[in-house]
């Protein structure tokens, strides 16, 4: 069977940020697909990749990518299924150009926008896995547990 | 049965751009529920709905506020569903302040974020039905004709 | 025979701005084509429109749009031809996101990048005709005597 | 006698800053707590501290956190107590978007919020101590040297 | 007996702004006197007031100005009492000039910022009546009805 | 026969962004000449290049600058070739200052400006060599085989 | 004998903003020359004016230009008289790109830089004055006068 | 004699800026005297210092600072000389709150700003000498042999 998700970006620099989102799925058990499809350098890859996606059984894609990041909405553009957008830093503007490109899309073509950088790929994965626990009750004691874990991991008090 | 999708908001100031999420679900057919839940003036509201959202029968929240819009976030660190946010133009800074309140979220506790102003608020109301229509067949077949009906209408030319 | 110059933008609403690309390549008798080409509503278009642009004829692409910019860039990323890209002012962030989408192409895939709104519009003609005038000294002479007519038109003193 | 004011925070990273609050309060003989209280990993001990400041004895509440930062709203939004807002720096943004997150709150629920960083959270330690030295003179005495003791330490002349 | 608050502010066309935080200390039954002061016209009685406001029997200054916004900053500089700064919206930079010149203010002298605009004066008056009920019981009473009839008065649902 | 590209830039420290445009143009085979033209410190240098320019036999103009960046669109205002602009990073805002003042240009003056910094240097270069194939096939080959060169470099999958 | 103060403007729309340049000089009794000197559009003329300031006995020269606001910094760097430049508020960034197009000169060649706008055009006028005040008397009275009498219209307190 | 041109600054860590300014006014054979004078540290001595440095002989003032930015203002406020403001970059934000924090000034009291950072201090000294040599030949006649010998300096082309 097919992996539910496919993490996408758009070139080899975006993995250090990107592998936080490919990191959360496995440890939530959730198979994941990662490729490399930029918007500019390979757009025919990238339509052939968003008109397959769901006959690939993909139901969620993560899309990283940084500047005049078109990879995340373009793929919206060609696919009903749920795209989730990830702002990677860019070198000049801190990845502020990046959240631009990404959310501000028009009405019509939505892309869930996540935070900049490793933050946002974090947080990508774990929006995918809470898609796909809507219709998935395993999946949803993963993730409550992974989120348990998470608070139980907090301090009481900082040390100095 | 409960609506599947829980539109919140922090004031009532928010509904004329919240309410095309509202709008589009229903051309969707997705059923969904409109409530007021204030992050600073209703804390305890909030934490009763994000607490019970799931029991509710909940499977998306869409959570729209504007300034330093804590809503979206603070619904997300009480449930394990997706949930969505729309920054809501503020008087002041335009949207800006809204957008990076509601989509900077740490790693851990994410928020889909949508644009500014209305074209963000109806594109969660079709993110969200995207969300439902992983697992719900006649709801993509919905979903796609809606897309395909968004492309037909676009013109060829302009007219001046 | 063909236009040399394609003015595509997203959608009807680009063309209140658009049309100043469109008036001042009239002005120096310069033919184009103007389509509404959008990267989020009608993808597939777009990349027919991208790819078989050279073969149509043109020479030079101007593309308008808004927020989330994603059409220069993508027609950008589908032909060899200049790509000229023209932000038009988006309504919440009066066209900031549009431009830092349009101009912050990565290395590989130019997009010549005007200012926001009208002026960008005009410049993207004025820049095309430019383009165009580098093979064509009748259109040297004319672009020559347009840029001196806007000299001679400038007064010496304000009026009050 | 429990303490005066409570240093609370999203998160160990945040110490480093948020420490300068703790030194400028020791500093001045002020007794305070230092906690860590993350709105988004542990909302539900936000939620008990919050109503239950008041009665724990705090009168000032100091709140850091960073990028999406709602800590400081959301424990304003939960005691009458006065909320001090730090605005922690954020990896990608600079603390851009901690200082909006943080200053921009609705009428209704004031965060007095200071500056991004250390400086910042010094400011916090000392206006903490102003807001109590409004009713113990002893405390007006020692914020009166210290200020003293500062204006003081300003050299004449710069030092190569 | 002297009133509690200052308000101050630079000029009388803040004053629409600045008696937003009159008028709710009016509501809590907390006595403020209002004034115009500004720091780059009338420098010397700028002083002349910070120099003397604790000795006039004030316990709280809200000082609120616009652009380059230099008022609350430079009381805070001459008097050990809380000062609150409001960033009033400025006719260029919506205010973003009025909230840095306010916010950024070097270690050692600190002010308390609240929003820009109207919602920032609302909350100046309320964070002042927070301050004053730190040693005042009757004031938190009504201080904590103020917020709960805030409360109360968040409807369930939108109305369209 | 001269070569048809000018690259001119406004200070020796500009030229490592700006040797990325040489680099480019390199490699497509397009004859380039590079020239230190400072706007603010040889201005006349600068009338004498920007009026000579099409006499010399230049085609295209690609200048670059960073903070005030005056020497693109003062180049474009004293010449009818067109002018591609590049924002050289500055020290204190990124290049932010430099993409403001390169690429607002007023209606009448166009400059097609690239993204800051290095990458923008290159897709000036590109861009240059796209215009110059307008009207030469042999270059339209190379430039085709160089695009579809970087096409083919993209990798499938991202390597850890 | 000529005016001491030349003021220069980009276009005819700058003038409501210049005027108020000449106004405040006007009632100094400070004798100055208003002109519309195009950086973009007649370069040429704002080289001789420029090159012959000096000569035609000019002693300041203030320059007010919108957008990628190339005016001041261009004469500045054609002459070594003081050079004061306002930023015209521009239709689409608020004049904020007019602000950092002249502020941020590189070090070398100076341009005194005022507030967006009016008040901008209003503290040019007023530190032309203060500057030809340092080598005449009878015009630092007069100066002085005129500060005072602002200081004197600053009322005690607002009035509802 | 006294120095024609006060340096002040804020604190010590201002100095490595602002000597840029006492080192081109060295070159230009101008005295100066460099204080430290802190708006907010040390705001008494700052007001000695404006209401007296007329009187001191002092002729132009030189004024830099950071964050919050108010010295420049401030002693704007309190003198009629000619004051010229140097935005010391900041921390966190750049210099981009000291350069609003200093520009933004109101119409009345006029700070002619410079650009941030080393540049900006050095401009300030050149702009100094500049308002200077309006009533000094020989000044004159210094400042445009500096000007000349930066324009010599300037290569023909960049070395790689």
């Amino acid at each position: 069977m097919s992996a539910p998700v496919a993490i996408v970006m758009g070139s080899q620099s975006d993995w250090p940020t990107m592998k936080c989102a490919a990191e959360v799925l496995g440890e939530l058990g959730v198979a994941h697909d990662c490729r490399i499809v930029s918007a500019h350098r390979t757009p025919d890859r990238m339509a052939d990749f968003a008109h397959g996606a769901h006959g690939e059984g993909f139901k969620v894609i993560i899309a990283g990518a940084g500047g005049a990041a078109h990879l995340p909405g373009m793929i919206a553009a060609m696919t009903h299924l749920p795209v989730l957008g990830v702002p990677v830093k860019s070198s000049m503007l801190s990845g502020h150009d990046s959240l631009l490109s990404i959310v501000q899309m028009p009405g019509g073509v939505p892309v869930g926008t996540l935070a900049i950088g490793e933050a946002g790929a974090k947080n990508a994965g774990l929006l995918a896995a809470a898609i796909l626990a809507t219709s998935d009750e395993a999946l949803t004691t993963r993730l409550k547990e992974w989120r348990q874990g998470q608070t139980d991991a907090v301090a009481e008090r900082p040390v100095d």
